[in-house]
Formats: structure tokens, C-alpha cells, sequence
């Protein structure tokens, strides 16, 4: 099997131990991926526990890019997951990492790429963190005993990518376009987050300003928005704050 | 979900180390498995360091079953399964896990019991071991690197046994919203109109203004909104719209 340069990166948010990040590398290189990225590493970089553990795997650490925020870390992707164990109060797509394998399978067929985030060890992702993402991965566990670390994570989420990855894909978007990036959905959504603060909206209601913004953000992660349609929000946003257009 | 007595024994033929059996337990109970049973642990048994490692899954450790042979770990069950990374000049059926979890809740629901055997930690399972077994499971791994410790094996075993066992629907949107009624989406789109043509928006590029038009609205559609995705854009137009407020 050749690596596959389309494959979904592994993001670790704020990971604490670099025996973990080694581990992290092995479950991924066992499962063809190779581009991992490092959203603040508590303990910088690089990390000579981490490459002590990952072996044979250290070529992922050695090709790892360090980001100072999950926005920076997934702005090149299409399509975020985020894997979280506890239920969120979001508004969000949730799938198993079977599903969600064969979605990135889809994404990547239709020249797409896609992020997985994982978050720290002794918290899990942060809710901002998570607004980050378009989709949930909650891997199913006994509900009595539902604790599994940071490298066993990725192990799964992993293996389960690898299993779809010589099927023929079931439905690929068809059409010309590209889905969005990252990038351009965080600029769509800074822009329209300007424009309201341009207007002073949220000045009677300030305190609900960042779960305001929170659940804008979740929303347009969620939108599965293409290319062009950000264009189309770009040109609504720009017609509807434009000054009235003499006749 | 309650712990079904007759889900698959974990076997464990000569582990070397108490730490893997330690994170043996904790992967079984990660996934509902509770029967463990070992082969001449090397170390003795009990173990401290099993016990250390596997923390609140030290039920399973509790629990565990000492025998001299794999004969003698085997005999009650209706069928075994030899996990192994090599290829074995025997014929053998062999699965992937997943085929394998699919044959255990079959046979479970036959009323039968199955076993995984999972070899040591050097060396695997023996040709002589593997004789017990009437399906080898083999997991996909990439083969320039491909190995997995005791618990990672233990683990993706246990978890596609699970997967069978779980009824929850692989996509999910976690919440009690609803989807937005067409009647929502059309008039959210209608409002979006209204403002622009208030802004005389499309008085340069009248011509253009249907196609526009009729591009956005298939937008909006396509989107699958909820509900409070509607009340959201609705926000939002306000604001863009609104005169600035004063401070």
C-alpha cells in the first residue's frame, strides 16, 4: 500500500505527555497516516519521550508541524472531525468512526481532505476547540467503563480509516466544485462577526456575545458549505451592509 | 447495556509482561469483555503490575482464570480464534475482525461461546497454539509497519465485537432541535432577497440577478438547516441590516 498524501491529519490539541504523542505516532503510521499535527504542546518541541515511544514511527514526529491554534492547525481541510467521549449541548453531527471513516474516504475521492482533532489527556477538547468542527466521532463504549487514552484513540479512529481505504467509494459529490476550506469558512464567519461588531450589535447584549458567536461558528462548521458558496455569503454579507446604491 | 455472559473469553497465552495484561483488561472492559483467561503468565499470578495498569478494570483481573495448556483454556468453548500478524503455512480460515465479530454474535446467538487466543508479546503464538484454533484473525495494518502490542491487539478485537453489540445508529445529530420546515428555509431566502433589493444591490448587475438569485436559493436548501440555524441567519441580517447603534 502506497501513503496516500489525501489521508486525514491527526491533530493533537494541547497533548500533556510525550509518551502519549509517540504512541499517537505508532497507531497512526500502523494505519498509513502520516501527517500529524501539534496544537501547543504542553511540554514544546520536540520531545524526546515522544520519539522514545514512537519507535519506528518517528518519521511522523519528524514531518509533525506545531500550530498555535486549532483554526491555524486545520485551515487547509474541508472537513473537521472532532472525537469527544462526554455529550456536548451543540448542535452537531455525530458518527461512529465507521462512519465517519467512510466519509473521509468520500471527501478525499472528491479531491477533499479532512482533520481529526484530538484533545488533551486529562480533559478531552475544550467546547471552542470543538466549534472547530463539522462532525463529533464518539467511539461506542461500555458505559460502566468508557476511559481510553489518547494513543488508543487515534488507534481506533486510525484502524478504521484503513479498513475502507481499498473500497470504491458508495457516493462522491458530483459536481465541479471544491467543499471550502477551513480557512475560508473561518474568514466567512471573522468577516460576518466583524460586521455585526462594526454595527455594534451585540452592545445591548454583550454578555451573551460569545455563546452568540459560539453557535454561529458550530453553524457554519456544520454547513458542509462548497467553495462557492462562500462566494454567495460573501456577496450577501457585502449587499447587505453596503451603503443603499443610488438609483 | 448489561455484560452478556456468553461474550467471547480473551485468552492470553503466555504474556510476558503485567503491564500488557494489565491494559488486556482495560480494552476488554472498554467494550464489554470480562472473561479473561491466561496461560502460564510468566511473571506469576496475581500481578501487581497488571493490577497497577489496569486501574478500575481490575474486575476483569479479579476474575481471571489461570490454566497450564490452551487445550485446557479452550475446552468449553465452540469456537477459537488465533489472532496473528504472520502468515501460517496452515489452512485455516481466516478474518478480519470484523468478519470475526459478525461469526461471535451469531454464534452467541446459537447459543454458542467463542475465544480469541492473543499470543506473547515477543513472539505471538506458537504454530502449536494456533493447531487450537479453527479461524486465524489477521488485522490490516500497513504492512511497512505493522506492529501492534498486546492491549492495541486486544483492543481493535474487542472493539469490532462491541460494534455488533451496539445499536447505536452510526450518524447521529445530537440534539432536540428540528430541521427547518422548507416553509422557514423559503422565507428566510425571501427575507435575504427583500434586503438586498432594498440595498438596490443588484441595480449594477440586473441582468445577472435571476441566476444569482436562483444560485443562493439552491444554496439554502441544500444546507440542511435546523431550526435554529433559521433563527440564527435571521439574527444575523438584522444586525447587517440594522442602523448602527449608537453607543
Amino acid at each position: 500500500m502506497s501513503l496516500n498524501e489525501n489521508a486525514p491529519a491527526v491533530i493533537l490539541v494541547e497533548p500533556q505527555m510525550g509518551e502519549n504523542i509517540g504512541a499517537a505516532a505508532r497507531a497512526m503510521l500502523n494505519f498509513g497516516l502520516t501527517d500529524m499535527r501539534i496544537v501547543n504542546p504542553r511540554d514544546g518541541w520536540p520531545n524526546e519521550r515522544a520519539v522514545a515511544l514512537a519507535s519506528r514511527a518517528d518519521l511522523v514526529l519528524e514531518k509533525a508541524r506545531i500550530f498555535n491554534s486549532v483554526a491555524e492547525a486545520t485551515e487547509d481541510l474541508q472537513h473537521v472531525y472532532a472525537t469527544t467521549a462526554r455529550p456536548r449541548d451543540m448542535i452537531k453531527h455525530v458518527a461512529t468512526p465507521s462512519a465517519a471513516a467512510k466519509a473521509m474516504h468520500e471527501l478525499e475521492a472528491g479531491g477533499g481532505r479532512a482533520g481529526i482533532l484530538f484533545g488533551k489527556e486529562s480533559y478531552g477538547l475544550s467546547s471552542d476547540d470543538v466549534t472547530y468542527a463539522d462532525t463529533i466521532i464518539t467511539v461506542p463504549l461500555n458505559p460502566d467503563f468508557s476511559s481510553i487514552n489518547l494513543g488508543q484513540a487515534v488507534l481506533l479512529v486510525a484502524y478504521e480509516y484503513f479498513q475502507f481505504a481499498d473500497d470504491t467509494p458508495d457516493e462522491i459529490i458530483r459536481n465541479e466544485e471544491r467543499p471550502a476550506t477551513k480557512k475560508e469558512v473561518i474568514a466567512l464567519f471573522d468577516r460576518i462577526e466583524s460586521a455585526l461588531d462594526e454595527k455594534n450589535y451585540f452592545d445591548p447584549i454583550m454578555a451573551r456575545r460569545p455563546v452568540i458567536l459560539r453557535n454561529m461558528r458550530n453553524m457554519f462548521q456544520r454547513l458542509r458549505l462548497m467553495e462557492s458558496d462562500i462566494r454567495a455569503f460573501h456577496g450577501i454579507i457585502k449587499g447587505l451592509t453596503a451603503d443603499k446604491k443610488e438609483k
